[in-house]
């Protein structure tokens, strides 16, 4: 058994998460960002990549007093566990995501001083040999009673969820802009499929913020 | 002067308009291949780049009998000119876009065997130096009476017009599918905006074919 998983980003015109420079960019509008913290309110935990912390260093964090109220009244913490995909330990010591109620996934293969400093800023949770096994650390994360699982990227840990069917849903906001560049992160990256793609079903396609939200359910194959 | 510029693509919820094999992959459905026959048959002129020429070998021809019927009424040729971005003329001799109505642009960087063998299948335009000049084809284009020119892609061809500002609209069909991999073509590749992004503005969204037909507005900078 695993938490449902859906992947939330927002990306250009032209699929791009962010430019070939890899840093943060802004493409949502305020109304995105109401809506995200809200989903991200909503899960029980949020997961990102070892790239996005090193990137955008996010807190991953629930930032409205309302919303942390609201689910403080639900009988949850203020907010959603924070998971890292990171085999190696490389989470930087200083990283805004670490501090109690968060878990870096590792490997088997991540070195016994890394996840030693580590370990005094967050969970440490071993999944895999040398790449965190993400299924197992879903499986994990269900018996912790984590049922609803947000994915805020990036295309890396996206791939890797996507091509081994762990992932139930794809809300992405479309901006109103063309990044480029054939070296620019897109929502999905990886290897990639050569055929046999995944299939998706639109549920709904909504105008916010001169852009469009799309919602995808991935379509399991029988 | 120039014509206006619509680039016209398919491509996966990801962005991707092929996988990382770069042969033509289907996104489509039948609905959307039929607006695109009609676009073309609207069209004065197609473009595409050489990779698109060596991956897919489209013929750029329209293939309905009544919209060809309808052009030849009109009092224009059956088919629009087909252009192909080439700039060491390097276009397979047996490509299918070639023959009457075909102009293949290339620099003045070409060999000249090159250019004498190509030359008996279509008609050559020299613009650039190392580079076919994107401006100066267009602007030739003009001169011969293309008042509406469709670009069909690759994402190279459609970097290099964004960057110079040459494109008027963006019509893209997003298909329901995910084929990821970082290096798969995207919808606009090149080198991309490290920031200052192109903006767009969303003019419609349209579903068809299990999917969405977004038309975009290149937005001018003042
Ligand atoms: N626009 C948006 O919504 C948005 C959201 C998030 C990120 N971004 C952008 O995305 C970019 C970062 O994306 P990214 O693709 O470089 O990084 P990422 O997907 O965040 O992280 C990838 C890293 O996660 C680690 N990982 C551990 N186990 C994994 C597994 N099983 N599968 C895949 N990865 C695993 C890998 O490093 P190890 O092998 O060392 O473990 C891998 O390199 C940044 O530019 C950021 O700004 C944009
Ligand atoms: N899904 C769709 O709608 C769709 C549509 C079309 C293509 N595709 C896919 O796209 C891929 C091909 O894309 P691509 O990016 O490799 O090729 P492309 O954009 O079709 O062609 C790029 C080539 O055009 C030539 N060119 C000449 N002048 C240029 C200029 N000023 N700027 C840019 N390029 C210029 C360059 O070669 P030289 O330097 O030698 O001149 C360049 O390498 C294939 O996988 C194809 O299947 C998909």
């Amino acid at each position: 058994m695993r938490p449902y998983v859906l992947i939330n980003s927002a990306m250009s015109a032209d699929g791009k998460i962010s430019s070939f420079l890899r840093r943060q960019v802004r493409i949502s509008g305020s109304e995105d960002l109401l809506r995200v913290e809200r989903l991200r309110a909503e899960s029980d935990a949020v997961m990102v990549g070892l790239g996005t912390v090193i990137a955008d260093d996010p807190t991953l964090r629930v930032k409205s007093e309302a919303l942390r109220s609201w689910r403080l009244e639900r009988g949850v913490p203020e907010n959603p566990l924070r998971i890292v995909a990171d085999s190696r330990a490389r989470t930087p010591p200083e990283a805004r995501v670490l501090g109690p109620g968060c878990i870096v996934a590792v490997s088997r293969y991540a070195p016994e001083d890394r996840l030693k400093e580590l370990s005094e800023r967050c969970e440490i949770a071993i999944c895999g040999e040398d790449r965190v096994d993400l299924r197992e650390l879903l499986e994990m994360l269900y018996r912790r009673g984590v049922r609803r699982l947000m994915v805020e990227g990036g295309g890396t840990l996206n791939w890797s969820l996507i091509e081994q069917g762990l992932v139930d849903e794809i809300c992405v906001f479309v901006g109103p802009m063309v990044i480029g560049g054939q070296d620019a992160p897109t929502l999905v990256d990886g290897r990639g499929f050569p055929e046999n793609f995944q299939r998706l079903e639109l549920e709904s396609a909504e105008r916010i913020d001169d852009g469009l939200l799309l919602k995808w359910r991935v379509v399991r194959s029988a």
